[in-house]
C-alpha cells in the first residue's frame, strides 16, 4: 500500500456512540506504514526553515520525535498537567465535556524560536491552539501545525486561522 | 557533550519530596542530544534479532518511534487504560499507592512474535514487568527488555531477572 489512508483503521463508536475513531496505531503495525507516515511528515517540512518541533502529548510524541530526529531538530514535549518536572506555562482549553491544562517547560522555548506544532490528528484544533498560545506567551514563532490527520468537517482549520496548517490525510464528510 | 549522562536534568523533589528526578526532556533540547539518546539505543538492537519494538505510554514513545524507524520496524503502543480503541488485553500493576493498568491491542503482537520491550526508564520495574506478562499472553517472546536510563538502586533487574535487561545510562548511589 502506498496510500497512508490504507493503514488507517476507523473504529465506529469510540471513544462513545456516533464517533468514528481513526486509530493511528494501525499505521505502526507494519514497518512499511511506519516509514510511510514518517516520510511523508518529513516531506512537508523539507523546505520550511525551522528551529524546533513541539509535540503534544502522547500520540504526537510517536510521529513527532522520528521527525525531528530526521531533520536533526530538538523536541519539545507538550504535556499534560504535572508530568513536567521544571517550571512550566500552563494553558487549559476546552474539550467538548470540561477542560483540560496542557504545559510546556519554560526554558524549551525561547524568544524568537521558530516552532513547528505537531500532533498527530487535528479534529476541532482546541489542543494546538493553545499550544499555539503557549509558544508565543513565550516569545517563539508558531512558523507551522502539522498534522498527520485531518478531520475536515471539525473546522479545526477556521480555529488555526493565524497559522500555516498541512496535514497529510484528510478525512471528510463521512 | 558525547556522554548523554550529561544531558539528563536531575529534579529535587518531583513528583515529591525526597526523589531526585532524571528528566529526559533535557536531552530533547538540542538536536545533539536527541541524536546521541537514539543513536545509543540502535546500537543496543543492532545485533539482536527481533520483530518489533513495543513502547510504553508516554515517554517510552518519544524514544521508542525513532528507533523502530531507524530499524525497519514496526512499533507497539502499550498505553493506559481506556486509550486503545481496539480489542486489547489489560494488565494492573502495583504503584507505590495504589495500582496502574496498561493495556495493548489484542492483534498487535501474534504468537511468535519477538518483541523488544521499551521504555525511557526502569525504577522498580513494574511497569515493563506488566507489559512482558501482557506479551506473552498473547504467545509473544520478549526478547530484551531496553532502557535510556536505569536506576539501579531501585532494583527493577531483579524484578525482570527472566529477561534480558539493557540499559545506556544507569544512575547508581546517588
Amino acid at each position: 500500500m502506498s496510500d497512508l489512508k490504507d493503514y488507517i483503521r476507523s473504529i465506529p463508536d469510540f471513544p462513545k456512540k456516533g464517533i468514528l475513531f481513526r486509530d493511528v496505531t494501525s499505521i505502526l503495525q507494519t514497518a512499511e506504514g511506519l516509514r510511510l507516515s514518517i516520510d511523508e511528515l518529513v516531506k512537508r517540512l523539507e523546505n520550511v526553515e525551522f528551529d524546533v518541533i513541539a509535540g503534544a502529548e502522547s500520540r504526537g510524541f510517536l510521529f513527532g520525535m522520528p521527525v525531528a530526529y530526521l531533520l536533526n531538530k530538538p523536541f519539545v514535549p507538550i504535556r499534560k498537567q504535572g508530568k513536567l518536572p521544571c517550571e512550566t506555562l500552563s494553558k487549559s482549553y476546552d474539550l467538548e465535556y470540561g477542560t483540560a491544562v496542557i504545559e510546556v517547560h519554560k526554558d524549551a522555548i525561547t524568544p524568537g524560536m521558530k516552532v513547528i506544532l505537531f500532533d498527530d490528528l487535528i479534529a476541532t484544533g482546541g489542543t494546538i491552539k493553545a499550544a499555539a498560545e503557549l509558544v508565543e506567551e513565550l516569545g517563539g514563532e508558531v512558523v507551522e501545525c502539522l498534522f498527520l490527520m485531518e478531520l475536515v468537517d471539525l473546522g479545526g482549520r477556521e480555529v488555526l486561522k493565524d497559522y500555516r496548517v498541512e496535514s497529510v490525510v484528510q478525512f471528510e464528510g463521512e
